[in-house]
This record gives C-alpha cells, structure tokens and sequence, in this order.
C-alpha cells in the first residue's frame, strides 16, 4: 500500500519522543554561490547520523508488542542498519543486520555498538535479500525493508514535513528541494509530505553515475534498473532501481532527477568540510554535489538541500578534503 | 553605557535582514554521555563563520550614514575581523584590519577575501590598540572594538534571545548554558538576553587555561587579569580581562566561570568532528570541552553550548582527530 499525507503525519507523532528534530540552516556561503536562497537540511545530526532512524523507528513502532520478542532483520550497507540497530535497541527488541563485508568500517563498528548482530555478505556474489529473508524464516522475526514499505516512507517523510514547517517560520516558499536517493524511501516521502503541507516545490533525486535507477525510471515512466557496474564512493546509494512501492508514490510526486559523478560527489564532501564546516559521507552529499555541479539554477529562487548521512571515517573525508584544497 | 535588553532586541531587528539565523540541535550523542538533555547552538553556521558578525553587524548599521564614507578599523586575531569586514562590505564602508602575524591563515584569508585591507602586527611585542588607534585618527574611520562596546554586547546578545525562542519550541527550561569567552561580549549579552527573555539558566564563561580573565574576576567581584603566557591553541579566546563595560554587566548576569586546558581543547575539537561531524576551531569548541571534562553535571537537566566558531584550517582539525582516534 502506498502511504499517503496522513501515514507521514502520524510518523511524525510516533517518532517524536525519539528522533531528533533536526535543523534547517540558511547557508550563506551557497547563497553567494548561487545568488539563490539555499537552505540545508542537516539530517547528518538525526540520530545515528542519518534519516533512516525516521524510517526504521516508525515501522518498529508499528510493530505489535506481541511480535516484538522476536525481533527485527534488516539488510543494509550501513545507515539503515544503524536505524534499524537503534530503533530495536530503543525499544527492547533484538535484531539482526545482513551487511556487505565492504561497508564502511564506522557503520559496521556504529550497527555493532548498538547491540545488534551482524552477518556479513559480499556485495558483488551474495543475494542479501534471500539470506535476510532465510534468517526472517527461521527467527520468525519481521523484516525491516530499507525502502520499498509504507511505514519506512512515511517515517523519511517527516523530514519533508519539518522542511516545510522549517520553510515557513523563514517566511520562505520553497522553488526546488535536492535529496540523495537509493531506493527512493527519502525523497518520495519527504515529496509527498512537502506536496501535503502544500508546498509547490519542485523535488530531485539525486543518484550516483550507473546507479540512477530513480532518474531513468522517471523518464521512462516505469521502473528501469540502472546499469550498475563499478561501485560507486557513494556506498549509501547504490540501489539499482527503485522499490515497487515507492515508484508507484514517486512517479506523482517528484521532478526530474539528476545524477552525479564520484568526482562531483567528492568536490562536495571536500566543500561541505572546508566551507560548510559539516562533515557529510560521500552518498550524503549528493544533493550539494548536484547544486555545486549545476544541476539546477536557483539563482533568484529558495533551494533546500538535503545533507544526509554523515557516517564516513573522518580519514576519508579528509583525504578528499586535501584533494580540493587551495 | 552598559546594555539593556531593549537594546538586544533592537539589534535583532538591524541585524536580520543580513545574519544568519543559526540553529539550536539536540545532540543524541551528548544526552548519552550526560544523561540530560544537551542542545547546541550551532554558531559556526553564522555569517562569517562565528558569532562575531552579529556584534559587528548591528555596530555598523549603528553608524550615521554621514560617518561611513571614512570606514572603520578594527584590531582582531582573525573572526571579530572577518565579521567586522563582512559587515563593512555589506554597507559599503571601508574596513581595516589590525591582525596579529600569527593568526589562522584561513582568518586572514578570509578577512582579504571579504575586502578589507590588513595591517599585521607582532601579538608579543606590539601594542595592536595604540596601532589602530593611530590607524584611526589618520582616517577619521569609527573603531570597532571586538567586545567593550554596547552595540557589540548587543549584537552578540542576539544568540540568546535565539536560544531562548527555540528552547521554548522544543518545550525546554534551559539550566545551564555555556559560552566561549574572551573579552566577554558574547558570554554577557547572551546571558541578558536569556534574562530578559524569562530563562533562569545559569550562563557561564569558558576560556583557556591562564587567559581566564572572566573566571577570575567573576570570583574576584572585580576585574582581574589572567597570567597569560604561553599561548593557548584557542587562538580566538586570549583576552586576558574581561572589557570595563562587559564586566559590569557580567558581574550581575553570569554565574561561576570555567577554564579548559588545551588538551582539553584538542579532545572537543576531535569528539565534534569525529562524533558530531561538526568543524570547530579549538576556542569554538571551549564550552564542549568543559562540558566533556565534567565541569559542570548536566545529568537530568537541560543545557545549551554555544559552538562558534568554525575558523581553523582544515589540516590542524584532521591533527587533533588523528590524535584522539581510536
């Protein structure tokens, strides 16, 4: 079932106690660059460093207290896990995370620092989803999808509600709203609940080179997979195609998309850190990489971006950050 | 003239138009540690990448239209500089720069780049007020003190009536509310704003370890000079006594003052880039490394520190979290 405007509200009532309600920030240095007002969403603060605890705490929530013993599984290549890791531990319930062997060292060390259990798996030979789905079976516990289910979207929803609320008290109408995407969760959900606050703005995604499942199937009105191929630095991105779900949701909802290469994505962990002072991962910078690589003209309009996660070893972020520097 | 709350918020309505309106975040991370409720204000994010734009921001527009073709000048160590000449930039004016020759390279740059021209002085052997006195009277420009000053007091005083608003957003009686402090122009209007605003926080001053001219005095009942010596990392925060006027609002407003050592310093500076994904220079992160080294317990209350500002190199902060990783 595809959530609508009254799921997003009732996950912003349930995640409330617990998820951060995190900033939108006018940045003066991107409104000298553009000669628009752009304003960032700074969801690198949520809770484990990125939206996916709005998601995953939503749908455990919904969870009934009879089925909770049993826990939660998940796949995931890092931010999900975490969300999914600390919405189980918020709430008393065991869980188990399927992640790639390659994820980024600070994701599976943040997942396991949570209490959940890890089972590893290699992104390029196994299906994480059936090995999720086998550990599913035998634990009887509920599967927590990273995008394609209507509690997830309606929980990365509220982040379009908060934007819209955030958009008011600056006396701003929003023109064009940026948002990383991988299966599509955020940026279909945060659209729905822009459109449902009734914001006119005009909503991107924004995808890695290869992995630009959402933007081809935009075009082509229909679900399309990406070509994939060499992995992307932006390991929070790289779902091939949309979920069922959420295209059936973002085919209303969402303008064009964009995508961007690893090396637009690097310029903008390099700029995020040296002008913006925040330190953002590779896949969380993509809509920044896309303003900075224009993408879009916002000159003369109001831009919100979304900066989410914030999860890399700071190693890597510095190394990109010498790269670029002057 | 000692500054009254009337005139915080008279400098919230000069400065609006032009300063960044930065925002107040819970940190998740920090209410684990503490076991109370920690929210941060996020005063990196400001114009010019400190509070100090607000200060020289709402002293400027305070000039006669009359008075600004002959500029001003300031004497600074690098972000009262940058906030001074971003300001004169803004309206037009001339700004001159007394800046010490071992300031921050980004600090200097940076005040270049905004068009204000320099004049570097030794920080042990000069005495940089008589030279920009000097500088003064040969232009006939206004000085721009960096915090004896009541348009300065105010203009920094609007962080709190900020504060004070966004704690009543999120429903919270702020206890203790901690600040960076130098010469106190921050510290002290902030705490006015917050008292005049209905906010019984208890508002304190951190500074560097032998330049705690605020602590000192604050316990002397009278101002008192720090030893000074040895230079603090906290480039920004070596005031070694607090200003006249500042002090005489201080003594009635702040509660007992803090000081940090610099290795104190360093282990915030890395926590808010490694855990917070926050770029801090080391004086913008003093009242974090006295929250981190337990000066004051914050278990079951609610605190705010002000983090400002976010002017260091890039390089210097990728040292400290090297130093502290695990």
């Amino acid at each position: 079932m595809v959530p609508g405007f009254a799921d997003i509200i009732a996950a912003q009532a349930r995640i409330a106690p617990y998820a951060v309600r995190t900033p939108l920030v006018e940045s003066w240095q991107l409104n000298a660059i553009t000669g628009g007002r752009v304003f960032l969403k700074l969801e690198i603060l949520q809770r484990t460093g990125s939206f996916k605890f709005r998601g995953a705490c939503n749908r455990l929530v919904m969870i009934p207290e009879s089925e909770r013993a049993k826990g939660v599984v998940a796949f995931s290549s890092g931010n999900h896990a975490q969300g999914v890791a600390a919405a189980a531990r918020l709430f008393g319930m065991p869980a188990l995370i399927v992640m790639p062997s390659d994820a980024p060292r600070p994701k599976i060390e943040g997942t396991r620092a949570l209490g959940a259990e890890i089972v590893e798996y290699d992104r390029l030979r196994d299906d994480r989803e059936a090995i999720a789905a086998k550990l599913c079976a035998e634990r009887g516990a509920v599967l927590v999808k990273p995008f394609d289910d209507a509690g997830i979207i309606a929980g990365q929803g509220t982040t379009g509600l908060e934007i819209a609320e955030d958009a008011a008290r600056f006396g701003v109408n929003l023109d064009e709203v940026l948002s990383p995407c991988s299966g599509g969760g955020l940026v279909s959900g945060l659209a729905l609940a822009l459109k449902g606050a009734g914001s006119t703005a005009r909503v991107h995604s924004v995808e890695p080179d290869n992995f630009d499942g959402m933007k081809r199937s935009l075009e082509a009105g229909a679900r399309v997979q990406a070509p994939g191929g060499k992995l992307s630095i932006a390991d929070a991105l790289m779902a091939p195609i949309p979920g069922v779900l959420v295209f059936e949701l973002a085919k209303d909802v969402l303008a064009p998309g964009f995508a961007v290469s690893d090396a637009e994505l690097e310029r903008a962990v390099a700029f995020a850190a040296q002008t913006l002072k925040l330190l953002v991962e590779p896949g969380g910078a993509a809509a920044l990489a896309a303003l900075l690589a224009g993408r879009v003209d916002v000159k003369g309009k109001a831009a919100a971006l979304i900066l989410s996660g914030g999860n890399a070893e700071f190693a890597q972020i510095a190394e990109m950050a010498r790269k670029f520097s002057a």
